[in-house]
């Protein structure tokens, strides 16, 4: 392990954390409101740790695969403790473990919060808190479309085929000229949600914040009440379309600008995201008015609540832990969903599960016929083996890193679906789950041990698994896996 | 598709039913209970539709994958439908959908009910409903260890390695010698249970369905309060050993038999499984000692609970419905879990899990090292990778079954709790599940839908998905697949 170049590049990463830092201090500075000392000791200490890291550059500059993972993991984990500082410092939330929990929630664009009452913080927090949703979806970007397609050849196949991303080495030390296209497109979407939004009357401030969390699908809110606060149905179709369109494999963008339309709508994912979108919104309009809804209620909070459910964002329009039953399950398998790849979402991935079903469809096509040779396809080509494995067994160990964190989280004796809707929120960076951490609540009651392990489960489920559970293994530290 | 050759195949087994069906009738004669007629129109009933589908041997016997499955699937849908008809005609279980789902619920071993009053079913009922469980454990023994090694050679490799089972044809035809050792076995273990809880002073015929239940790992109980309705400590460890052993891969036995002792005790499914009961015993008795239960009730419900709902029987010997939810939540993940290969309980398999841990374990390596070579290690011996890879998208199609299931049985409007947990026991062959179907309650008020849907979850899970997916695809019945 190249120790030098681990320090070398997280260092520089947190002199970046540093300078973004100064956008929440002007904040502070315009509403006076009182934090900014907090966020000086921040940006000192960022400093401070980035420029002893990076004094000298490492004479080898070597880095395979598994540093890649090790600084991709200690940088999230490092820029979230020190991201937690203004927090902690300003009194905003008193508690260092919360700060830590509620920063982890901003930068894997997960929103689930422990704030009792969002609306205290100081203007300028609340502007962090936002802006973390924004960096961490525009950190996925770098790590989904730069490292995985080089480090995890075989999970992301779908976008390894099609973007040429740059090594982890040019990674760090400059972006590719594909990684610069697909942040004008993050930018420029952005950008268009805020106009949106303001264009709606919504105030610049609460516009911009909105935007961020919109962008990164993280779903923090500055109201207490999400966006149902807003009581518009402008601003939550607005939101809705904006989180679709953020959901989507940026690839798919990039196509686009390059002009390959058709390739662009052939997407076999594309079609199924859309697909899902519109038979999740029908199945739950469906049972919201076979309760006495009317139409335009349901179909608006429906598609609302699919949309920020499956992009993972986590917005809330209604309290919808008063929906039927079938309303509330829809919602939490769409949770196991996520995003397309390549997108900010989170979650398994629309791509993976497409990719399971046709397997499981093969395997049966495979049990009538032993002979015949069945191939799985995706957009027309042939999915290689050891592709499909790889999406099965990481599925797999989704399902049973929720398991384990499940039992974990049950030693806070909260009811079964709290306990495991909080853990499958938190592992597919949605927001909220069901019942106590439902969209009327919080996760402000867990133990700390519990929030520690929700914490982890944000990370692990944002960084596709193998960066987290690798720094937990022997392997990554052994000599003998060099 | 060779029809000649399913239809001769199932009348076959049909007749078998109608033979086996003599019992109950002969129990119904010595205690007079009134029912007698409605096995006597059963009885015919198999008896007619058998010899009419026997009468003219197929000039052509040969049976491919295709037919074995469409065989197996028809057979045991067939045989639960011609199995209603004792409970249905007599009134014992006036509605036919509940006498059906009743009895799918004893051929597949799982055990969950649709009666509220089970002490009120006449004593010929109560034997031919435990003997159903008893009946299923061994069928599955005939297709998990006969059929299944020669048709699905992926999934199951570990008991393909060491069985030499019959073909298919032979199966149905006549039993391969290994097959009629592993049903010595099953007899043996059953009559040794039988004389344990005699030998404890419980009566002879509670004692023989018991036997059959546990036999079966089944958990049908003859009374309303099943295993905690005696008691008895010394009764409940007698069925808790003998759950443990039944639980077992009976390829052991076999090794035991043939003297191969240190390759039987080498097993590592066998040390998973001994394990998990250890680890998971542990947990529940010390969160129930925690909240202030004394060590002695801890232990001995917790050994007990483990152990029946690992080996998916389903008895219960206190209602763990009011356990803490630590206690609740392991017990609902050992659900997924079930017991070995080759043996007669249901859930994903020890083996299953222990190659999906493994196989996240080595992608975690060779994402250390892309260029390492690693391998999935068994027993020593390496898996190879079509096994590794069929078992990860078992698990995932698993898994979509219980998701696909849940929003079905969630149009009843019942709670996430019982909703999830009614379809995780059914698909794990369990029995009970949690909150409205764990211990203390049944699956009676489910709606006639969900009735069918449980139904066809108990049947796939049962048969290891293939078959019952398979028949409900046009795979199974287009030309192009032949």
């Amino acid at each position: 392990m190249n120790y030098k170049i681990i320090f070398y590049n997280i260092g520089r990463i947190l002199l970046v954390e540093a300078a973004l830092l100064i956008l929440p201090a002007i904040v502070s500075i315009i509403y006076a409101d009182g934090v900014l000392a907090s966020y000086a000791v921040t940006i000192a200490a960022l400093a401070i740790t980035g420029l002893l890291t990076t004094k000298k550059k490492p004479a080898d500059r070597s880095i395979y695969a598994k540093e890649g993972y090790v600084i991709v993991a200690l940088t999230w984990i490092l820029m979230s403790l020190f991201g937690a500082l203004p927090f902690y410092l300003s009194g905003g939330i008193p508690n260092f473990i919360d700060a830590f929990f509620e920063t982890v929630s901003g930068f894997t664009t997960t929103g689930s919060s422990i704030l009792n009452n969002i609306e205290g913080l100081p203007k300028s927090l609340l502007f962090w808190r936002s802006f973390t949703n924004w960096i961490g979806g525009m950190g996925i970007l770098v790590f989904v479309i730069a490292v995985m397609p080089k480090t995890e050849k075989t999970s992301m196949h779908v976008m390894r085929a099609e973007v040429p991303g740059p090594t982890v080495g040019k990674l760090v030390s400059k972006l590719g000229a594909s990684a610069r296209i697909l942040y004008g497109i993050y930018f420029g979407l952005t950008a268009l949600t805020a106009i949106f939004l303001l264009a709606g009357g919504m105030p610049l401030f609460d516009s911009l914040f909105n935007a961020f969390a919109t962008a990164g699908t993280g779903g923090f809110s500055i109201l207490n009440n999400s966006i149902e606060g807003y009581n518009s149905l402008y601003v939550e179709m607005v939101i809705a379309v904006f989180l679709v369109l953020f959901g989507i494999n940026f690839n798919l963008y990039y196509l686009l600008i390059i002009r390959q339309f058709k390739q662009a709508l052939r997407s076999e994912e594309l079609r199924t995201y859309l697909g899902l979108i519109a038979g999740s919104v029908l199945i739950i309009a469906a049972s919201l008015m076979a309760t006495n809804y009317s139409a335009g209620f349901s179909f608006r909070h429906a598609f609302f609540q699919v949309a920020s459910i499956l992009t993972t964002a986590g917005f809330s329009s209604t309290n919808f832990g008063t929906w039927p039953i079938i309303a509330q399950l829809t919602l939490l398998f769409l949770m196991f969903v996520g995003g397309c790849a390549g997108s900010t979402g989170g979650g398994i991935k629309v791509s993976r599960l497409m990719l399971l079903v046709k397997s499981g469809k093969r395997d049966i096509k495979k049990a009538i016929n032993p002979r015949s040779i069945e191939t799985v396809k995706v957009d027309r080509q042939t999915v290689e083996e050891p592709v499909v494995k790889s999406v099965s067994v990481f599925f797999a160990t989704y399902v049973i890193v929720i398991a384990i964190s499940s039992i974990l989280i049950a030693l806070d004796g909260r009811d079964v679906t709290t306990t495991i809707s909080s853990v499958v929120a938190c592992v597919g960076n949605i927001g909220p789950g069901l019942n106590a951490v439902g969209p009327a609540g919080n996760f402000a009651d867990f133990s700390i041990l519990s929030k520690i392990v929700l914490s982890f489960d944000m990370l692990a489920g944002r960084l596709e698994l193998i960066p987290m559970l690798m720094i937990f293994t022997p392997y990554a530290w052994s000599r003998k896996y060099n």
